[in-house]
């Protein structure tokens, strides 16, 4: 099989080589005389369900009042980016998600699409609009009521109240219901007493906390005649007219950062700090005046996962903005690969365009197909936020399945993006360290896009507990016996999805022409069965070595669990992989054009064999894939690669970028129009007979 | 086997649950009543052969006025830096290296040393004074003779020559010998021309270029009388006492780059630019009044690599201060992890300390281990360079395994230091993307290491095409068929070292206690025929794919290698991880202290365990480890993990570094102080009896 794939293609004219050799690669489909993708169509698919949004803003970020000045320090940035909030307010680009009354849209998906793109202009004009709109202002949209509503969110939107949201504390990030903050209630004055009782319970990392906050959504332990009633978010004034904190308010700058510096991160401490009983955003818990604590929701822990849970948009709009920056890296890089050239191959010929070498491609274009994949599933997942919040499907289930796929896909388009980032970065050699080329400054700024809004390993091991849960609700009626026998038995042979998004089957609703998946070596339902499998098998594994914790002290329970700890955030990982080729599977049977979708299914399959390729261990081990058909995965891989290689400029042109959106010089034709000038200069030098000639071996004199 | 290390534990006095629990694990050897290492013994050991030199220069660089400001923007960074250099000349802390005639200790080892340990200062201070001593003075040094040592050297040493190393151009990185720069002789001025003939030839990326540099060693194509003897080296001074660039050069600056903007990188080019004949610096090869060209090196690609190889010590020195970098990042990162809680362990005690959990220690321990197997492996490859440089062993073979050791080892520590910082900036949350934890500026500084001084794929290619060459070695008089039998029939069995650099079984000197090992499940000796049997038949089957090549046309011979480009490469790297497993293993045996070797005999089995499970896939296809054992491996590496737990502040804090070193404040106490505080708070609020009560489930009245 390992050599159909060559022999069946249709003879080209031009000179290719047998293993797609380095010489003669055709640069694009027409060399090639492939099919040939519709990039008209494929951005269309890309840009997904809000691409007239996503439209109006690459168009408002073709200005470049809002771009990123790499010149500027810290401090200059800081005010710089400051007023491109106003501009973007201006503009009417950040208003999308707010309700109409206030002169919003009441458009879930499409803010959040629009705020992806911002992501190519300055991530740090992103993300100081993502606190400022996304989370300060969301917090009083969604944890306030028409009071706050009234009072607050006009200007709010209108950025005349610049706010911090003051959640994470230094001794408290991921863990939101251990803070040390308190809000303690005086019914003498009806009023709550924010409290810092100690170092650890700094609010810490916030932006707009430095500087430009004026008022911050603060969340404390909301304790009421004696009774704490858990976390709870509460409306405080910061500074006064002159920007001097209120009484009992004290702060820090956090100072310079790896990046974002455009945004004035700092912390928040309160001694004290009295605000009226009414500050409370009130939706879900209230107090009366008496000091008499309600909520609609009886249940203390559900509660806070309510509350915590309509602040979900902030991972929704990282995952989508982490694999617009990678779509940005890989046209940076391959857009270059394909012009600049080095090293003679060995052949005599020319020198090579980088974009022709094996390992080049190996580097490049498995990113570029876990790109896509990020993109189709982040789509769904807009979608599925969109349904949720705008009312259209929000059961508790709705919700739950909402905050799992966030917990599932923002690890993974996250560490997507440094991953693919840096590799960019390394494969344009120097010019990939110019901040001019912006990889290096798009990694930093993205850095940290992988430890907030839930750290990446705290939120994939959230997705493995509902995993496990999902697998447990199985066998609710039988005892742990049947239990294990049945985690016992699970070698293979049975799909089980945990976050029960979709039923098996559906998901793959095209599964290309089947005679071109074989000579790919497999399937793309072979694909799906290895990849489905593998997280149903994982789960069942970590629960049948589990299934004595009920029965085992506290202490010795927790260690059992820990001792599982890292395969089962492996599980989880290797569920949002799956999610990731299922939304890649339905986005092809979206297609209509012939060649578009015969290249992305070449692609589609260049991401599951990738997978496959990064657990074959596990696949081995566990008697999924033979050595032999384990062994060719790494061969239909490098088969991929070649046939993608006259595409890949048009599938990074794909993405839909802009020159004002690019930037990057080495991404012009700037690096082109040097080799051609190189060549050109060697040309007439050989044509006008005065080339010097090479030195000829044994004819040099020795020195005296 | 699994259940066996667990067992055979001596019973412990704490509490510590069967596998190794997240609630009680011990903080420190003494706890866990285990082996100790000896700090100050480990210290010696890693510091190496030139530890006086080390610690001299850890005694230099704890003075304030070396350290990077993160306040300054780029232009007071390189003028900052600038000063700091000749702070450096001052404390002669730079001219190891250099002749003694000229107040030099040519002393090449320790200069190297010396130079590594400037990481901790400030990247940047060091990179530009391995511009300045390292490549411009070295080309001076040992590419010129006595007439250019007592011209230059001296201006070179005290810093009056600030200098740039011109070799790298906009269009040929790491393929040097394809520079496009002419160097053309006119014997009627007995001058060299040096000529930029295109834009793609411009000199690029030097540092001191942009502003400080008033001279320059430029490699330039070297034509005379119509011959082009290759690439040589030019003196060639660049600006004048105002500052401003001689007739005929011109320049740009680079600007802000992604990290080391302490340094003045810039372009250079040069039009007509006319130096003395005797600017040549003519070691190698030489051009006579008349014009006629001289070399003790007949052959022009000896001479070239020759010239080139006298630049090695660049990857020596990146090489190591790489591994010294990671040292530092583990050292903040595990000591804040072993003082900073999050999350309940669902135990029901005390938040638990993240260095307790499971996943933390899969993220840290491992690259502990890889970095110290790095730091044995550098300080062996510093001896093979002393032994080189200092002409004690200096033969042409020792100088192409020299460069073979240093292709191997640069890009497998440049890339695991960006690894190893990413992963510690992670551990530590959002204090780790803060710039005063280190973290973020030290893998932005050395970011570049993984392309310069040699692109790392380009370099491990290098590497693999030696292997390969070795291996053909071995059927100097075998026909093709031969070979090929013999390839195919290399599954198990044989031993092959590429680089010949040791025999087999020498490396081997100290297994360790084998009972010990067996409860790890892989032995020592194990551990090396799986690492070294891999890189044996890697190259076998690689050779053998590519017998068919030297029948081919040569487009069809390159294609073929192209197809075999990346896993070439895999084998480079391979070969790289059995030099460091060898010399950990070496240094095992230099040990005599029994807890230390106890210690450190896990650590290295973390290592070697580690190698076999990122490659398990490969031993799996071809059947060297059972289906059965390779499960186990990932089981074993969790037990050592377990195990090195209460040694990791120990292992860490014998990496020597002062608080000077550190810097970063969450790798001081303040954590600990701040957790123990919290936690004081809380137990005074309950002995108080005044601690709010938590809700209590079903209680809270609906709201009306």
């Amino acid at each position: 099989m390992a050599d159909t794939a060559v022999r069946s293609r249709k003879p080209s004219s031009d000179k290719r080589t047998p293993a797609g050799g380095a010489t003669h690669a055709p640069n694009s489909a027409a060399e090639a005389s492939d099919p040939r993708i519709d990039i008209a169509q494929v951005t269309d698919l890309l840009l997904g369900t809000w691409a007239d949004t996503r439209r109006v803003a690459r168009e408002m970020t073709k200005n470049p009042d809002l771009w990123r000045d790499d010149s500027l320090g810290m401090d200059a940035h800081r005010e710089r980016v400051l007023g491109q909030l106003h501009l973007l307010v201006e503009q009417g680009g950040v208003h999308r998600a707010f309700p109409k009354a206030y002169g919003g849209e009441e458009n879930n998906g499409s803010n959040i699409a629009g705020f992806e793109e911002l992501v190519t202009a300055d991530p740090s004009l992103q993300i100081k609009a993502g606190v400022q709109w996304g989370l300060f202002g969301s917090a009083v949209l969604q944890l306030g009521t028409k009071e706050h509503h009234d009072k607050w969110l006009p200007g709010i939107m209108s950025l005349e109240i610049p706010g911090a949201f003051a959640m994470t504390e230094t001794g408290h990030g991921s863990d939101v219901a251990a803070i040390g903050t308190t809000a303690t209630y005086d019914p003498a004055t009806e009023e709550f007493v924010i409290q810092t009782p100690f170092r650890g319970a700094w609010k810490d990392y916030l932006g707009n906390a430095a500087l430009h906050g004026i008022a911050a959504t603060v969340f404390a332990q909301l304790i009421t005649n004696g009774v704490n009633h858990g976390v709870h978010c509460f409306y405080v004034p910061l500074r006064d007219a002159n920007g001097d904190f209120l009484p009992g308010i004290g702060g820090e700058d956090d100072g310079l950062k790896g990046g974002l510096n455009g945004i004035d991160n700092g912390r928040l401490h309160f001694d004290g700090v009295r605000v009226p009983r009414t500050n409370l955003l009130n939706k879900y818990g209230d107090v009366a005046a008496d000091g008499t604590y309600s909520s609609d929701i009886s249940s203390p822990g559900r509660r806070f996962f309510t509350m915590l849970g309509t602040l979900v948009q902030g991972r929704v709009s990282l995952d989508g903005s982490a694999m617009w920056a990678s779509a940005l890296g890989l046209n940076i890089a391959i857009t270059y690969a394909t012009q600049r050239r080095q090293f003679d191959s060995g052949a005599g010929t020319d020198e090579v365009v980088l974009m022709d070498y094996g390992r080049h491609q190996r580097r490049l274009f498995p990113r570029l197909a876990t790109t896509y994949a990020g993109l189709f599933a982040h789509d769904e997942f807009l979608q599925k936020f969109d349904a949720v919040f705008s009312g259209k499907s929000d059961t508790d289930a709705d919700r739950e399945d909402l905050e799992t796929l966030a917990a599932a896909l923002k690890p993974l388009s996250t560490w997507h993006a440094l991953d693919t980032l840096q590799e960019s970065r390394e494969a344009c050699g120097g010019n990939g360290f110019l901040f001019e080329n912006r990889l290096v400054g798009l990694r930093a700024d993205l850095d940290i896009f992988a430890t907030f809004e839930g750290d990446n390993n705290v939120l994939l091991q959230l997705v493995g507990k509902r995993l496990l849960t999902d697998y447990g609700r199985q066998f609710k009626d039988k005892d742990a016996r049947a239990l294990a026998a049945f985690a016992v038995g699970q070698t293979a042979g049975k799909f089980f999805h945990g976050a029960g998004l979709r039923q098996l089957g559906q998901a793959v609703g095209d599964l290309g022409s089947t005679a071109r998946s074989v000579e790919r070596g497999l399937r793309a339902d072979q694909q799906h069965e290895l990849l489905a499998g593998r997280v149903q098998q994982m789960v069942a594994d970590i629960a049948g070595r589990l299934r004595s914790a009920a029965k085992l002290p506290r202490d010795e329970a927790a260690a059992l669990f820990n001792a599982n700890q890292s395969e089962l955030i492996e599980a989880a990982r290797a569920h949002g992989e799956l999610l990731q080729w299922e939304a890649f599977t339905d986005a092809l049977a979206r297609i209509t054009d012939e060649g578009s979708r015969q290249v992305l299914t070449w692609l589609r399959d260049l991401f599951g064999l990738s997978m496959i390729e990064k657990h074959l261990a596990w696949y081995l081990i566990n008697g999924r894939l033979s050595a032999q058909r384990g062994g060719a995965v790494s061969s239909y891989i490098d088969r991929l690669c070649v046939r993608l290689r006259p595409h890949s400029l048009d599938l990074v042109e794909a993405f839909g970028f802009a020159p004002e959106h690019v930037r990057a010089p080495i991404a012009t034709g700037a690096e082109k129009a040097r080799q051609d000038e190189a060549r050109a200069y060697y040309a007439a030098l050989e044509a006008s007979g005065s080339a010097p000639v090479p030195e000829k071996k044994g004819k040099t004199p020795t020195r005296a």
